[in-house]
């Protein structure tokens, strides 16, 4: 019986030990995509608690409490103290068992804190005591400081278009220069076939270089949800004003309209915003007129109702404007699609979104994602993009999109993203990187990302390292994989790539 | 090379060993849903051959029979011999390598009659004679002598409301007092969270106390589809008359067709009835109003057809009326979804209903499951609910469906059933459980049911609580869950609270 | 570790192993639906180049390349020597670990070849000047030769109703007989209850009788999918007019096309074709008159475009049409559905159709699947049927359609087709057989067939087979198939018969 999460945790075989042990830990971390707040970042907050850390804004421990019957005082109530709130978690821990909440909370409490302990009832004061200890009183115990210690290379956080990026700019004053040209090089250039590897002489400038011991570079990234939620005609109007305030433009007309979205993209741009996020339903690819798109404009703007096929062709006219708009700007799109959001209209009263009532939807949206990723690949405007799907049912048929629009342009120039929200787990991970390798290439795969809202997440990368080295450490013991000469190498340098270089050429 | 089904069969591990034999084996079954005929059990039912028990109803075999080239004649023929029935069963055995049939056969020759032969064409006369001399001759081969046999304490069967529960009280003269109240303790009372077992004061009358040794408990279920199907006004008007001579009311209206519903409904209450059971296509949560519903009903019981939207209007309706109302008598509600039922029209002339020709269907209802669930939780009349999907491909959905509606009231309020009917096998299962680990608390699941129509398939309790321990242990042995100290504790409890106490605590 | 890809390649237990080397590899290979082109075949034809046998027409390969930033040029650029084209893939093969065309690539070396050594940029030069030296001097390096390497008794090939069929005529210049009668036997003759193989005197005459030595049978296989492509009239028209020379009809009006069809099925039929093929992006049941087909066929002939429900409504009419034309004949029809084709609008401009821009679809056709099979099955007229998906999310439904449909009268008359294009791989396979085996009978399977446009592909069969012997031996290692007595047999004759009887007798 092999001890509970051990220093080979994970790792089942000794090459995937030594692959891991060797080649993915030290890699440092380039998170591309995570919630945390800038504001947190750039004051280098310190965490009152343990509660505060783990418990103040994490929706999946709340959900696990409210299932294991833990009354919702005691989850989010404003009366209630850390430490009782630390308590019901505490008891819920061990009810957690195969849920990837038993790893990361352990992992967490590993690697930030040293804590080799299990937390349950009769261990919670203890821990408790002892976290809060460090984050109250250890100097490298803050927000920069937990990202140092996780070697955070790169965040990118998640922005609103009317964000004046403040923090951000604290912590980069100088704003990076605008990029000439409107792309990365197309076609041949940064391939050679006689290469071994098609895509080390990717020149594009590096967003992630810093200097060793540095504080992780914190980046922006465009989230332009809200410019497409036109199903509410009061929040949608109410945000275009925010943003007519924003780009400093008096929106009238649909063209005001997206000439302060461009004054955004800019502004991001120039504060070294490289990647865009959007949050979707499903896909959006319905035939329009640029007349009709006033018109909606000028409908929803005016307050009225749209009916169900204008909103479809709002949503698809935004989507592909974004999509231009990324491409003219060299920067990397994502799409986060399939989440059915707010099911509790009761707690979305009582508590807003974010808190834990969402799950999994079911659309059939391969063929408009489809005709939108051919509309832009037709017209040489798709630049670099990263799918994530969140029904594994979808996974195949993501898996093999993305070999539709592989132009050779850039290894890997359309990604699958890693296991996202519900399937940030192993067996999520698992799935999706043997779906990837059976369908695609895993060895051009930017890897991991923690999504998170949390700066105790970093343990992710290393929980998805391990898997990774796992899954090709299995497989090279049962033949499966060549693993002498040139092909060793090769593996070696692809548990590299895919913890650290992809990503970092990628981007 | 280990020994075809020995007595660690699907245990790959010795921890998965010692789970199930020590913890897993020794709980009592409450089979809380199943399809066995209530007068069968009354009477203590003796059959005349192995053929009537294992061939008489069970459309598994017969599909698998007609898969592997039996004529019509020798599965379901009225003038066929028993024995020619079970030699051409016999036959087909050996070609069922891998599917779940040949384990359940061989479970059931071993665990009933004790025979541990393999059955093919050489021993089928032999174990022919045996099975049949037991059933014909052994006091304890009944229906309840079947029952007590593998330590069965309570089943719930499946009954229409029309139907007087005759067997069922019969078996229970005294009828159960109606309970006081509306519903089992909203909120924190029954949950603390300095609890370990967050559950474990649960405080609602136990429906399955019995003395030791005693015959099992048989309660009857409410499964009112007939009312809802009205798809067919013909045969709608005509259970609709059923019902008014079983509630001794006079239908003329929609509101008497409640009342008659309501009638039956504190009727099956009265005989111990405290669970519901719905077999749905899809989930239905299309807006209407009363004023809609009187029309409609008054439409199809004047005989005319109703329009696709029409009929989604009245099922919306008569789902939430029978929700609110186990609601109300504090009763569990089990929804079945996703069957495509009666493919074949030709066989559907020869044989009717339930003979094999079902498959698993394709509906994209998570908005709707989403809807319904959440209107009820908005009203605050969202009772304990378990939820059965068939197709396999919308597990994540359901199981992230479930965190949406955990209020924190009871622990595993919303269940996700165990794997129904096709999914009814090791595969399934683990599927099941797996996901439900990494979505949802495993620690909170109520187990399995047989759903099933025969007295010998006690055994899938034994199958699913192998695969059970075999998942478990195997996570221990890789080092994923901790085994010693408090948690080695709280692994051996939830092993026994999946077997048999978390459902005596649900029900 | 095991060694790369030695003689147990994927054979885990000494069990698999034996039932790999003993029963499955011998069999010879009946490849009963691929997309070989017959003139090579009839010509013998000899390749210049590894370059022209790998990579002249597969677009799996062109994919990886893409994914891997290989620029179009070195891929299907018209002006690039074989040389370059063979470098740019050489490159790609090491970024290919864990998808399937590493191991396919490394299969056909060994097995064609006798090439051990792993391809890569260093080894690139030599095997390009080995396997040229090959092709371009060994007399057994043809077309037919490859097929007697493989030990190919049979191959389908895929072939448009208005085909002369001259290649397959030129092989075969005897045409068959015309079989008597409408259909095969149906009913209980075939099939014998106390048959331990209630399929081995499955009587009717064999396609695929050979003496030893000889080049493999190549025979036409019926695939009419342009008479149902009514969304382009112009090309449909183009189509007619094509089928009305092929048929020596003047076509004017549906009832002469219908005479059109009919001419050339008996033509394909003379020519010893037994078995159709469809490609359907899903199935269409939607009711219709002749006159409303007449109609339309009238509307769409003259040039006019046809709306939605008319385009599905011709199509039910062909499907049917085709399917009842096959059950008269006594033929096999096959049915590939759920491809979303030429997703990318520039590059099926450049290219063409089949050139690596087609991925796995979304569609929910349980219904009209069923629709379509019971409305056969109950006129009579369902003949023996293979369905293939190309989304696994649909697998268990499709698994369980099977059973709706089984009708006694032969073993395994509706088949589940072997792992489809994207899923035709490992775990494609696994999953496929796995399922299969859970919800029918993987005893009946009719098993491998390449579907591949390459004369090197039938290691496919090789691959199946290994990983067919793996997963039946892993469940006898585990205890959970009986190996010893009648049953060892069973499961001996068991590997003989998907590996090559089923198909055998089936076709």
């Amino acid at each position: 019986m092999k001890p509970f999460m051990n220093e080979d945790f994970l790792l089942e075989t000794a090459t995937a030990q030594e692959l891991y042990h060797r080649h993915a830990a030290p890699q440092p971390i380039i998170d591309y995509h995570c919630h945390l707040d800038p504001k947190m970042v750039a004051e280098d907050h310190r965490f009152r608690s343990i509660t505060e850390l783990w418990l103040g804004g994490d929706h999946y421990k709340w959900r696990a409490m409210r299932t294991n019957g833990i009354p919702e005082r005691l989850i989010t109530g404003s009366e209630t103290s850390d430490w009782e709130k630390f308590e019901a978690w505490a008891a819920t821990v061990p009810y957690c068992f195969r849920n990837p909440l038993y790893h990361w909370t352990h992992l967490e409490l590993k690697t930030a804190f040293g804590i080799d302990k299990r937390l349950n009832p009769t261990t919670a004061r203890e821990i408790f005591d002892a976290c809060n200890d460090r984050l109250q009183n250890d100097p490298e115990f803050t927000a920069q400081g937990l990202m140092r210690k996780y070697n955070v290379e790169m965040v990118c956080t998640t922005d609103d278009p009317v964000d004046d990026l403040r923090y951000h700019r604290r912590l980069s004053p100088q704003p990076l220069p605008v990029r000439e040209g409107s792309n990365y090089p197309q076609g041949e250039t940064s391939n050679t076939p006689n290469s071994a590897d098609a895509c080390s002489e990717h020149s594009a400038p590096s967003l992630t270089g810093r200097a060793g011991g540095e504080s992780p570079l914190m980046l922006p990234a465009w989230r332009p949800d809200k410019a497409m939620a036109v199903e509410n005609p009061e929040a949608f109007r109410a945000y275009v004003e925010k943003l007519g305030a924003a780009a400093d433009i008096d929106i009238r007309t649909f063209d005001d309209f997206i000439d302060a979205m461009q004054r955004r993209h800019d502004f991001f741009h120039a504060n070294g915003c490289r990647l865009s996020d959007h949050g979707l339903e499903e896909f959006y690819a319905e035939p329009y007129t640029d007349t009709e798109i006033t018109v909606i404009f000028n409908k929803v703007y005016g307050g009225e109702e749209l009916d169900e096929l204008e909103i479809r062709k709002f949503k698809s006219a935004m989507l592909y404007f974004f999509a231009v708009q990324d491409y003219e700007a060299g920067w990397v799109q994502q799409y986060h699609y399939g989440a059915m959001r707010n099911n509790s209209t009761r707690m979305m009263a009582q508590l807003g979104p974010d808190t834990g009532f969402d799950s999994i939807g079911q659309w059939q949206t391969a063929r408009s994602m489809s005709r939108f990723l051919d509309l832009l690949d037709n017209e040489g405007h798709l630049t670099k993009t990263i799918l994530y799907n969140l029904n594994p049912a979808d996974n195949e048929m993501v898996a093999t999109m993305l070999g539709n629009f592989q132009d050779g342009s850039v290894a890997g120039k359309i990604q699958w993203g890693s296991g996202w929200w519900f399937l940030d787990q192993k067996d999520g991970m698992e799935r999706q990187m043997n779906t990837l390798s059976l369908l695609g290439l895993l060895s051009r795969f930017v890897g991991m990302l923690t999504d998170s809202r949390s700066f105790l997440s970093y343990p992710r990368h290393e929980y998805f390292r391990r898997t990774l080295c796992n899954l090709v450490g299995n497989d090279i013991e049962r033949g499966l994989i060549p693993f002498t000469g040139y092909e060793e190498q090769r593996v070696r340098d692809m548990i590299e790539d895919i913890s650290y270089r992809n990503a970092k050429r990628y981007f």
